[in-house]
Formats: C-alpha cells, structure tokens, sequence
C-alpha cells in the first residue's frame, strides 16, 4: 500500500511536536512537510530535540504548503477557522488539533471563545474526534476536530455513566489535575520553573473553556449545570479527572463495572484501572506518558453513593497527536493502533 | 516570665520534628525532653538534621518522662488513649497530636477508626484545637486535641460559609491534594521515590477518616451527606483544598468577602488572598512551607452558582505542629503568634 | 523465522520490568516466562502496571523454569554467579544484567564485591555487553554480562580519548548525577518520598563499584587513579556523566568532532549532542526516557585545555534492559535496533 | 537603640525579595524603601506574595530614594557600578549584591564580565563578602560586594584546605549543581517548566564567572588552573558544590576534621555534616531552604587520597540576601546572627 502522505501546519510548538513524533515511527505514513514561521528552514530537531536522528526534516513556511492526503493542523484558536477555506485546497482530509470546530453550536462557540466563528458553515463539515464515541462517522469524514484534552478524559470516564441513565442532571462535580505542557511552549512568568514548579494551582476554578466540549458529549440540556474545575501540579505531561458523580438511582461497584465493560470492552485504548491492593490501584496519569490509553477507574462512597470516576491520559497524546492520529488510522483504513503501540514506562 | 516546660511524646516522625523545630524556636519555651523508643539516647539530629547546631537534646525512653508544663502527644492513633491516664500524670495540660480525642461522638469515632473508643469518659475533657473556632476555650482547657491536616484547611474553609447558613445542605465535594509528608515517616513501596514522583494518585476518592471531623466542626446533621476525596501529588510539604459548594441563595463576590471578613478579620493566621491579575491569584501551598498560615480565596461560577472555595495550609504547620503550639500559646497566655512567625519563602 | 523464545529470572525489579516492556514489543521475541519467587502465580501487571493490557504473563517460580533460546538473569549481584551451573542447563545464550561476570579480574572482583568471585571459572566465557565496544565478540558469545548503567554512559563517553591516546593518565574526574530508580524497587529510609524528592545528595562520593568497569573498559595500568563519584538528583530515570578530562597534548573541539565520528559515526544509538544555540545543546538525560541511546556531548575549556564530557542514559534501558537486548539482537543475528526504535518524548 | 534604616534598590526580583523577608524579621532594622521602575506605586506583595499580612509596603522609583542608613543594591550586573556615585550619596554605607565590585582585579573583571570595569576607582573600597573570610574588615566597611552564590559554597568548602597548603595547585575540579532560581526571575524558554523540570541540564561546563571570584579568594597565581562546571538540577533553591581536591600530602580523615574544625569551629553559620550512618551522612541543600547555613562535608577516596569537598547552600540565602544581612549585622554591631535565625525544614 502506499504510504498515507501527510503534513502538520504549526508543528513547532508541543503539539505539533508529539504528532511528528507519532507519524514519523507510524508503519504507513510519509511526513511530507512540518511548517513553522518563525522556524522556516531550521531542521525540526531544533524544537523537537528528541526526534535528533530519527529525522532530517526542516520546517517549511505555510506559503509553500504542497497536496497531501492528510493535513493536521496545530495551529492556534481562531487562525484554523480563518484559513481553513485556503487549507482545504491542499488535501481531502484534515485533522483539526485546535479548538476551533470542536463545538458544533455557534452559540456555545461565542460563549466560550469570545467572539462569533469564523466559519459557521463549516462546523457541520467536522466530526467531534474521540473515537470511542464517533468511530463510523470519523471513518467517512473528511474533516476531524480531536478534542481538548481535559474533555477527552472527562468525556472517556462520563459518558457510559450518561449515557445509561444514571446520572442525576445538574450535580456532577469535574476536579481535574494537569500538567504544565497542557500550558504549550510559550514561556510566562506562570510557566517559569521557579514559580510552577511544587505548585498545586488552582489556575482554573470557574470557566474553563473544556467544558462546553463535556456538555455537547454528554448531551446536556442547555439548563443543566455542569460543574469543572482546574489545578496544575507539578508534571510535565498527563492529566487526571477526578469526576465526582451523583447517580440516578443507588449502583454497586458490579453495576459499573457491567456498565464500563459494556462501553469499552474491545476498546484497545481504554483500559478499566481499579483493583484492591497495591500501589497502582487506579489509574495514574505517568504510566501513560507517551501512550495513547485513557485508564479508567471508578469507587463508590459506601455512605452517600457518590461515584467518584478517574480517568487519566497524556494530554499531548490521547490528549492531542495520538488521538489524531488514531483518527486519521480511521479514516484510512490502516489498523486503529498503528503508530500507537507504546505501552508506557515504569518506574518513570 | 519562667519559660514553658514542654515535652514531646513520640518525637521522632515528622510530627514531632515539627514541634521540635517549633518549640526550640519558640521565645518563652524549653524542651526538656524528647521521647522515641527506637532511638532513645541517640541525639535528636540523627531523626531531624535540619535541628544540627540549634539543640543537643537527645531521645530518651518514655518510661524516663519527667513532670512538665506541657505535653505535646506525637503517637500512633490509638496508642495515645490508652495510655492517657498515665501520661496525664505527668502535666497539668496535655496537647494531642493524634486523632484519639478529635471525635466527640464515639458512634463516628467506631466508625471511622474501627473499634470502640479506648477512653470514651475522656473525651468530654478535650476541646478540638483549632483555635479560629475555639479560641475562648481553648484558653480554658486543660487538654486540647489537635485537628487533622485536611480536617484543618478543609474547616477554615468552609466553616464561614456553613455557620451564615449559606450552603446548600448535603451536596458540598471536598476535593483535597495533599503531599507526601503526610503519610509520615515509615517507609513502604507507595512511598518508594520511583514510585510516588511526578504521581497524581487518587489514594482516598473515598473513606477518609478526616471527613469525620468536617461534619463535626461544620454542624451536619447525622443524615446530611458530605463528599471528600484526597489526591496525591509530587510534593513534600503542603496541601489545597478545592470546596465545590453549592449556595442555598445566589451569592457574589462582595457577600463572600463580606462572610470571611466577618470571620476571619482579625485573625492572625489566615490571609484572604483573591487577585484578579497575577500568577498568585489563589492560595499556593508552596508559599507555606514552614508556616502557621492557612490561605483561604474562593470563585464563584458565572453559570452555576457554584462557589468554588480554596484552602493551604502546610500540613506539618497549621495542619498539626505549629496549629499545636498555637493552641499552647492560648492555654498559656503567651502572645498567640509566639515561635510562629515565620512567613514563608518565594521562590521555593 | 521463528521466534526467538526468551525468559526472565527475577523478572519482577525494575530492571526485568523493562526487559519485559521491551521483549513484550519486540517483533522477533516470544517471552516464554518471567520468574519471581515472591509473585509466582501472579500476573506481572501487579508489578508491571505499565503493561496492563499489553500481556497475561504471570510470574512462575524459578523452579519451574523450562527450556528457552535466550535466558535473562537480573537476579541480586552475587546470586547469579552460585546458580550459574544449574541456570545454564536451561538456555544456549544467556544474558546476565547483574554485576557478577562484569570483571575479569578476580582481585578486582573481589575488591569491589567483597569476597572471592563464587565462580571464577565462568568468567572467560563472558563478553562484557557494550556493543559499542564488543561488537564481534557478542555476535559470537554465548554469555554475555551487560555493564553497569553509570559505567556504560562513563565508558561510552571516554573510551574515544582514551583509545586515540588523548587522556593524561590518572587526572579523569567522573562526577555522575543519577536517578533514584538505580537503587532498585526495595523502599528504604533513604528512598522514602519526602526524604528522596528535591535533594542533590552526595551518597557514593567515593567507593563506587562501577569504576572497575571503567577501569577494565578504558585499560587502565593498575596503578593509574580514577577519580569517580555519584550524586542522587530528583529524578526517576537517567543519568548524566560529567568527566572531566585533561588532555595529553592541547585539543581543539575540530579534534574532538573527528575523535568521537570516527569511533561512533555509524552507531545506531549514539547521538553526538553539541549545539550553539538553544536549550538543549548537551545531552540532557530526560530526552532519552524509555530510548536505548547514549547521547554524547562536549566541551573545551579555553584557559585551561580541560575537556569536559557529557554522556546521558536512560539508566533503564541502554544502562540495563535495552543494552541487554540490543546484545541479544546480535547474537541471534536480528536487526540490531529492534524493539530498541522508541524515540523519546519531549516534553516531558 | 534605633532601628537601623535600610532600603533596597531594585526590589522587585527573587534576591530583593528574599532580602525584604529577612529584613521585614530583623529584630533591629526598619525597611523604608524598595525600589522597583517597573512596579512603582504597586505593593511589593504583588511581586513576593509570601510577604502578604506582613507588610503594606509598596515599590517607588529610584528617582524617589530617601537617605538611609545601609543602601542594598540588588540591581543587574554592570548597572550598580555606572550608577554607584549617584546611590553612594543616600546613605553612609552600601552593600551591593551584584558582580560589580567583587573582583579586585580589573583585568579579572574585563576577562569575564566582557569589558572594562566601569568605576575602577571604588574597587579599593569594597570588601569582598563573606563574613568567615573577612570579617573584621567587614565590621570597618563603608561599602561591600557580597559573593556570588556558586563562590561564596565554593570558597567556604575549599579555603580551609588552601589556607593549609593542603592542596595540589592546578588540579582541583569543583563541579557544582545548581537550582533554577539562580537563574533569576526572568521567565524565558530555559526556565519554561516543560523544558526545565526534570532536567539533569550541563549548562555551564566550561566558562562559569563565578570561578574568577574563586581565583581571587583562594589565592591562585595567575597561571593556575582552576576547573569549574556547573549543572542545573530540578530544584528551586540551593545548590552543591562537589569539588575534587587533590591534597599536596596524604590526608586522613581526622587532618580534615581539625583543618575545618580550626577554620570554622565558632562560626555561627557554618555546620560540619559527615556522618557514617543515616540518610543525611553530607550536606543537603533543601535542608537549608530559607537558612544562613553553608554545611560542609568531605570524604577521601581510599584508593587515590582525592579529597570529595561537599558544600551547601540556599542561593538565595548565605548565596544572597542572607550573607548580604550577616554583612551589615557586622556592620552596623547588632548580632551577626540577627534576623537570620530560621532552623530550615524537614522533610521538605
């Protein structure tokens, strides 16, 4: 079979980094082209130092962009939409990474990005791109927008709860935990090693944009509330949701686990994480560094019947590139875990 | 003035390295005596290095306790009440680091602690040691019992909030991250560095004992459900406390500060810190290192209601030794901020 | 081909966790079984938790070890060597990651281990497991001893200066900075999280067994000094090398380039790391988690001729469990680099 | 007595910072002024956010400085001395913590700070700033230049040894670890916390300026080498120096002992750290987070009689602000230990 030629629009900041990283060791693709600005020219090792001979690729400007079969597109929220018309001339499918075609409703759009979209007419062209949820429609796309990092996790660990039935609307309560390269590689004073290192900071209690990506999948009425917040620790990479959930009607550990089962059962990249001993009980965000698993677990408080539902990812990979890419397997037909078979380090 | 005469029993974990450094500190007080089995006769440096040059005070045997002013208590949980009558021998005022007499109720104390209380008649005899809510008894009494870690921030927190009748009952989530120190001193493999580094591990998503307290300090009813869950995060020292708390009328900011104004005021060790701009816009554990303070802020959800409410302190300061030297500070007149005014470093 | 069929004796530390990781991705490689005394007839998922999903391997107990091609020792230093005999009945090629068959010396053996070597006697049918170095010999061998992770960055760094003639005799400074995974998965006092995190700690400023590797490995005269220490930094995996070296006669970086292309032009898992610009313009142990390279860096002081050299491992992989493999690929005649092709993460 | 006047220009930085907490705790010392241009009028909490319910200080411009009685300079590099005749005219005595006025030597000064010396004239007026070297002479000083952080460790660790004429000329390595604070508080793509935690980072192996301060402290002739190296690890604050001495005559450990215990055995800031058993057996930075503290340890290699000199600091401490007081305790006649009491933590 030919090789899946593809090239990553932004692909010097973090990002655009992890995806170059996952195509470059895929079995059936090409990286044709990586383009950067502001580093034109400069071998893409530069920004990517782990990638040093494994690749002698120099970033291009966009003005020189050439057709390929698939683009990805990492650039910033806002600039995607602005110049998707000209982008699309370039390739019959596009992997959005930002955030910009995620939200299939303007008015939730403007809400939460601040501004009305930029192409409205556009947004019914996009499929949300979490797999688990939207596999045969992302297998006959042409264009895919990967979700945000904190709504993959979130969505992964909710939505068999959801979508069961057995979640009281309006109560559940979203703790997530992150990392800084969820922050991108724009150094700030927020982002410097003396202020971010130790820290838990809590950076965003109300209002994070993440959300209005958990209301649209899990199919919240417009009026029910759903509650998120946001706290940076000191890691580098991975997330974890701590979702505090409050069920319809009283469930035993067996109910979830049938329900869990249910949804994810053949999934290759969900793996159900909750046992009685050991250290590893539930799951736990540096196990995945680099992986494309989302680890699921769940406990029920004994006294109240409160779930508490964990869900953990690499932010840059399930997260971000490696959704992308599992996409892009989708929509080509080659096997779903191409290109994402790394199980993970331990100790790390 | 005579100086205070203290003691601590069970001085060589982290709690009792904590009084230690404390107390040698402290302008009206002298140690007169260590105790730890395990190294009795050894100096107290070999447990606690950062004491080298300040003391030449070596362990010596609890059976070798002598009379003093003040006994600080540092032993297991459950090991302390039933030593109690023996102990009580030895000083007229006896403060309580462990968990033994923080429960007035001895139904909760069966249940979070399994197994009857082993001096139930004493409990009545013990004021709960958080001075912010029992300064005037604390004053009073002859022995206080220190609160826990979480119990502490997680109280302070909310406390203002429950006592003006502005929560709704029954659907408050405490969501903690706390730090590695607060599992003490004993090794084991959840400890091991490779283990527990760079971790965001949900390690009580349910069933901590410290919730036992919240509904004590806070006024729940027996029936009116309360959701705590701790996660672990890769630090030392230090822990946040994120309160999603749902009010029982719509609130803004102004009636939140108006409501930890009134309570916190004039107190000395608790800081209100909510900034618009800024990279320390919300209580930071880190800037507590070593500490009395606890550092309150809140935010309230534009969409929901929710008010989301923040609290750090250092575990090992207001969370248990320094919030016990406080509590001494009272039962003995001397200024409440006494051998406490160390006020944290940046950057750390 | 067939497959070749591969276990593991005292597969559940660290160092057999990542053969596992390793050998469980490699296309030419069946693991046939992965011994632990403590965990037989547990899955290795309990020790591994990193290969959750990956494998139903359960530990078996050594006594039922069967026949297989490649056998993989990583039983404690000294063990190894009594069981030889009854181990080598068991497999035509065997790979030993512990220190036992490192030295051909028996009197520099027993200087650094303590005792008389417990079978001298196997030492000449061992290879020391350096590709880089032995390349030949291991194709040929059916025993090898991998080297130690500190002397495998030591030796790879210096072994070009040393080999051109470069190095004045006796001056070299090793000063290694390293990991906390390179004491092993056994919780101690000293590995305890809060005692562990955030210190640069001095623990073999002197005395460090693997400097007899370097010793062996760069043929230094008996009488000639090696000055080697180690420093414990804040990490889990990987290690710096900085050696400082005096040349023998005045050095240009231009002579350096050459030295170090000459010896490892076409290596395939070392990277020569120098750049003027930008963050990473040394080897930088992080970048190399879960790789088998050795990157390797330089520099000239200009007032005083000294040169420094930098060498960075993950101390799992290229300094234990990858080396190992990478010695096994040759001696069944597979390609050298496989299930070696992780390329590392950034950032992380 | 009245309070002695202090104000500090260039205020808004970590070393400003860490001057003010130990200013605003000096028993006998009023802070009248902090200067910052780029935080004028705005309170200085806003840049030292420990500082909170400790001061209601707030920054004004250099142009408003006031007389006071001791003026500390905490400005960059190359600006104190082009703007000293101006700042020597608020107040009687000076105490810089800049590079400025360290070296004696204009010839030093131009080598490594790349250009003539900018006031050549004041030189004879400054001491160099570390108390247990220059004491008395500090005690008569109008003016003093405090020692960099990597020197003042350096030179406490090696001077005792060079005092003697215990050491081989030309030979000593010190290779010193170091935390990001050193750095400063200028966020830029290094000090990026995804790019900076975890690193085990060769950022100085050659070049170091702090080495020219050695040269003139220890007394080298001009022709004598000195190697120096610097790596930045994954802490905040503080720094190990270990440096590798090669003594003129063989030593024992008991000659080290009564060199050191004569160097320094009533210095109040200096602590000997070497013990055979525990975890803490050398000097450990982050014991001395936030102390006056420089722990000195050694070890000699049995095998060679290389001495290992290990020294420790806080950077921002006995490395900065902290010596920076001691300087003017001195000065100004009130303890040498006043306002610089604090014990460190542990564990932390």
């Amino acid at each position: 079979m030919d090789r899946i030629r593809t090239a990553i629009v932004g692909a010097s900041g973090y990002t655009g980094g992890e995806l170059l990283r996952i195509l470059l060791g895929h079995p059936s693709v090409e990286v044709t082209q990586a383009t950067s600005e502001r580093l034109a020219g400069k071998p893409v090792i530069l920004a990517h130092p782990n990638l040093r001979g494994r690749t002698d690729l120099r970033f291009t400007s966009l003005s020189s962009l050439a057709p390929c079969d698939v683009l990805f597109l990492c650039l910033p929220h806002g600039t995607t939409a602005r110049q998707f018309d000209t982008l699309a001339q370039q390739a019959p499918r596009i992997i959005d990474l930002s955030a910009d075609f995620r939200l299939k409703d303007t008015v939730a759009y403007e809400k939460w990005y601040g501004g009305p979209h930029p192409a409205p007419g556009r947004l019914g062209e996009f499929v949300y791109g979490i797999p688990e949820l939207h596999r045969e429609e992302i297998r006959r796309a042409r264009y895919v927008a990967t979700a945000g990092c904190n709504a993959t996790a979130s969505i992964l660990g909710l939505r068999p709860l959801y979508a069961a039935g057995l979640v009281q609307p309006g109560r559940t309560v979203v703790d997530v935990k992150v990392s800084s390269s969820e922050g991108g590689g724009v150094p700030s004073t927020a982002s410097h090693h003396p202020e971010r290192a130790g820290v838990i900071r809590s950076y965003k209690p109300t209002g994070h944009r993440h959300q209005a990506e958990l209301r649209q999948e899990l199919g919240l009425a417009a009026d029910e509330p759903l509650h998120f917040s946001a706290t940076a620790v000191d890691i580098v990479r991975g997330l974890l949701v701590t979702a505090h959930v409050f069920p319809s009607r009283p469930l035993q550990e067996i109910d979830l686990w049938k329900t869990y089962r249910a949804a994810y059962g053949t999934e290759p990249f969900i793996r159900l994480v909750k046992t009685k001993d050991g250290v590893h009980r539930y799951p736990e965000p540096k196990l995945l560094w680099g992986t494309n698993y989302c680890d699921i677990g769940f406990d029920i408080d004994r006294d109240t019947g409160r779930v508490v539902v964990l869900a953990a990812i690499d932010n840059l990979v399930k997260g971000s590139g490696g959704q992308a890419v599992q996409c892009m397997n989708l929509m080509h037909g080659v096997p779903e875990t191409a290109g994402l078979e790394f199980t993970g380090l331990h100790p790390v």
